[in-house]
């Protein structure tokens, strides 16, 4: 099939971030949190970086499966497969901002899976890349910010093989069948962010790339236009809420 | 004052859970669910006890502060306070339910709070108190327990001292500055489950702790009305929802 | 039964401590030390809290039970029981010291279990707090404080219900068959400093809270009365001891 | 430029491993080992899956970049950067390789990196591929293995774009400055395994895409050639090599 | 000096455990304690080895020392002196047992230290070595072993050289200032077991090693002798105390 | 036998180390290398210690087995025994060099053993002496030193007593039917640097140690000699080298 599914943010979520969003793709939902913190990693102390960092971090609720999942602290580890996504939602919203425009502050970026149903990575970098502008058009309209850090907005996607068929924004059930599994993470122009491809243990061809390629750029356009709607509509606060924004983010100065 | 926080259940919030409640007491949120395994702890086995287990975890989610919380597994470890809260979640429920009559199986509980001001762990059990009465009554509606477990709800409130006045359901800055802090957990029967009143590094006398009994329990009547209401609201699941469940929870067997 | 078991002090017991006492509480003993760091936590200085602190930790030697209990190294982390006893040993002991008093320094209070017979917390608190007294007494005549920090004594009892009777101080056997389960910390001038009562998952009644508070008070003037002799005793240390100490306190500045 | 480094593999460096290779890409080198454990992982066990496992881990050795690298166990934990490289090692061998064909044992590959100059993790897919067929090859003629579970070669290499031009087998500086940075994982046969692009933190145009895609395909090709040749000559082990081999793997029975 | 420190040996310091002794060397002070577990470690099992196992864990209390040394787990892990010390006196203790007549039972044996003044390990190793044959002539009277599994008594001491003498059973200021630190035990017979020499990061001649050989086999025959007087005096004990004892180690049966 | 095993050293065999060496001992085959950090270690700073330090890390390779060896980071902890190699090492390499004049530097050695055959410690010992004399060598040339901070070579080799004989430089299989195990550390002067016997759980006589003690002194006449030819032999480096040397040695500045 070539169609998305139903994709909707509810703003708002957690009302001591920044920013925050409930993402839906289908019955994939997670909870995507912006948070500022008035300093900069230890190394980029160490090495003189200027500006400011952003970081991200993932992580699937107890109760987002079907079978309950046992929590990192509980493990004693952050499990491989949630490193590496939190990694790629990192890369892929650093190069949505320009980070030498938010002064020694470092953004956090949190998402949390409330329910998981395939495609968690690619919900996360869409939720939290409309979080982050929503976060920013704030801190900007606090005059916290002289102008927008803002590069593009970056959208991702799920697209696959399903017995000869390339597929749109998988579920569960076809990603575990899918022949191969891509990630695509793109800005709104366009622009290739990461692409991540892989025969998952067998292998596809060119061709397959390409069809797959094309099916998710067409479904990055439709997301990029619900993400560009929904900033729009929040980006409207009332002045108390600017006001309360103000007096916390001066705090810790 | 003598007056609760506006107190609030928002059930299926996390769909994938055999229960879930988003149980709001003023500005604090926090996300209750219950999931069951077919399974029962290392110990149990050791020590061949018979009948099933129920644990809790709590946590907070990084973006429920002002200032960022840092997640259990960067630290490394979970930090005391939550350590203390979770066992005393688990306790509490504990009382709540006949574990000789669920089988050889761990009910999860799991609260991770979304928005903290104060109250996060009395909300904790009060939320999951309502999630675990929801749950235990789909297994029985679904046929997979022959009669109910439950003995009774518990029902969870603080209490305090505020210059000399006894305090009902403390927010974060009045539990800052009040001289005692006091959790009480009830049955909705007025039986206690729980006294933990501590001088937070100071003293308080008999007759400061009985004022705060009498608040404490009179909030809690109110509570306990709120839950029945709620269970007996979500007491009404359709059939295709008993289907899945029941298909599901057959799977472990 | 409303009698405490035996209970005695042998202070000195670890003489590179700055204080220690070996209490015995029946068959359950712990050794309680205090130690001095000549600085403060990394907390208090970021937040630049003035005056210093005072931290418990709280272990089970291995050998203490009859079946041998894994040591917390080996295990990988801290279990939450004793979490729990260390934080509520150093709230407890908080309360009897002006910690604005003691200057930028840490009283380290150290509590290992030798021997457990029910009651390892509440022997550890009132155990703690003798030692404390020597330490501080030491430290005003050795001229290192200019005054007395000690703003009270703390002790601690458990009481508990077993078979519709209110029992003090109980043993292993008895705590485990009990119905309820408190313990008590209060001041020798019959304040509050802790109430912590737990059906242990079960339920009681508010009368009976009321006789275990009465028996547990009165169990706990006995206790204060012993405290206030050892320490008396104890406060008469010889010149040369205090030239050591001396010497050695002088050491960090 | 569109050259590969000079590439070379010397076989038998880890004389204790069933197969290992010294794998060199221009000054970057990695010494790959495989050995056989008589036994899988838990997971399939109660999952109870057919067959057998292949598994890999990656670590640079603390003297193979110019300021010494930190191991990991001081660290405390695997570094995502390596957690998510041996995930992405595992991934592409266990697509070379019919696990239903090896019986109930582990394939472990190991890749410790000698020398740090860009392109580790595709010198290590290369060069492990290399090793699991030796590996293999022997196997077949001790007679443990009734046919070769081999399916294909696999070989990786590293394409980028740097000051507008598609650069194939990037060394460190070249990857430092690279805007684009693509890991190419393919089939002898020509068939993708993994793609994996990143802007690292900027993004790339579809026609940057096929021009490096082009150039991986082309270097490739190069390295499939080089490895079956290296394949072939290892393949004439001597007599008694294989009766030390045949005794070796006999034990675990 | 060629003289020991006043040695002396307090039986059942930690009446839970199978047998305790504190032992006392000058101002160096160790609670050793043996306790029997009715299972052997895995390894043992997995290699089918037959008989049991010997244990030996140590650990410094925090306030055995003038600066409060911080525990094991506040660390996250056993330092690296430890972890060798325990290894010692696990290999000493183990050539005083014949494992293959104990059963399938692991002997534990703990050493904490309470005060520590140098020689903390060659105490610990001493005082096990009695508390160990205390242990094992209970189970004997007990019958819980049918013949004793103790071969010979194993003792330790430290030696050095100081200012071109040599020096025996060093106190922390001696062992300090030290050229050479050499550790040797032997048993009752004058046998070797263990002998550890170290220039600490200096280098010694063979004459000082014989010479600080002769001087702590001297050294070690005044040990022996007190250890065989304490284990003989200890070895009474009243039939009320073999009951207890019978009763346990009967219960993992 | 009375016979070192074939001994010999590879220089270089990591190349962006200051110095590596390749050492081999029969079958035994161990990486060690020397990187310099332009950084004391905390503690010298927080005591105010002049100089630098030298700190040694010891490893097996996983395939350096014929059992595969789980790595450190996978068990979660360093195991005991190469918590014992490491400080055996770090000691017996600061006993060849001054540390008061190597300024505020870390001086790291590491050895990852590649194949293991007996003997890793004495090979390691041996092969990093010889690494950390060409390293020294090479910074005094390129005018970062002085002079020399060397006083001396180290080398080290196993003895052992097997079926009542004497024997030279133990393999694996030797080394686990040995009754006594000694290695012994010296200088290329015959002084000790350290001793270190064990019955490993049985006991030897004063006889077997002298009889050792002889033997091993013999083979390490021998081996400091080829370490001296080595050392002469790296100790020239073309001019390019040096410049290279230099411009990394000056960065940290």
């Amino acid at each position: 099939m070539d169609q998305l599914r139903p994709i909707s943010f509810e703003t708002g979520i957690a009302p001591n971030a920044t920013a925050s969003v409930l993402v839906t793709f289908g019955r994939t939902k997670v909870i995507c949190a912006v948070t500022i913190e008035e300093d900069v990693p230890r190394w980029m102390k160490v090495q003189r970086v200027e500006g400011g960092w952003l970081t991200a971090e993932y992580s699937m609720l107890p109760y987002s499966t079907l079978d309950r999942k046992r929590r990192d602290i509980t493990a004693g580890k952050l499990d491989g497969r949630s490193s590496e996504i939190q990694r790629l939602i990192g890369r892929s919203l650093r190069a949505a901002v320009d980070l030498g425009k938010i002064g020694a502050r470092t953004i956090w970026v949190d998402c949390d899976v409330l329910q998981a149903d395939g495609g968690t990575r690619t919900a996360s970098i869409t939720g939290a890349s409309v979080a982050l502008a929503i976060a920013v058009n704030k801190l900007v309209a606090a005059g916290k910010l002289a102008e927008s850090p803002l590069k593009r907005l970056v959208s991702a996607v799920s697209v696959g093989m399903l017995e000869g068929e390339a597929l749109l924004d998988l579920c569960y059930v076809e990603d575990k069948d899918a022949e191969v599994d891509m990630n695509l993470v793109m800005t709104d122009r366009g622009e290739f962010v990461e692409v991540q491809g892989s025969g998952e243990e067998a292998v596809f061809t060119a061709d397959q790339m390409n069809r797959m390629l094309e099916l998710g750029r067409k479904g990055l356009d439709e997301i990029a236009e619900l993400q560009r709607r929904v900033i729009a509509e929040a980006d409207k606060p009332d002045a108390g809420a600017l006001e309360d924004l103000s007096a916390f983010f001066g705090r810790g100065k």
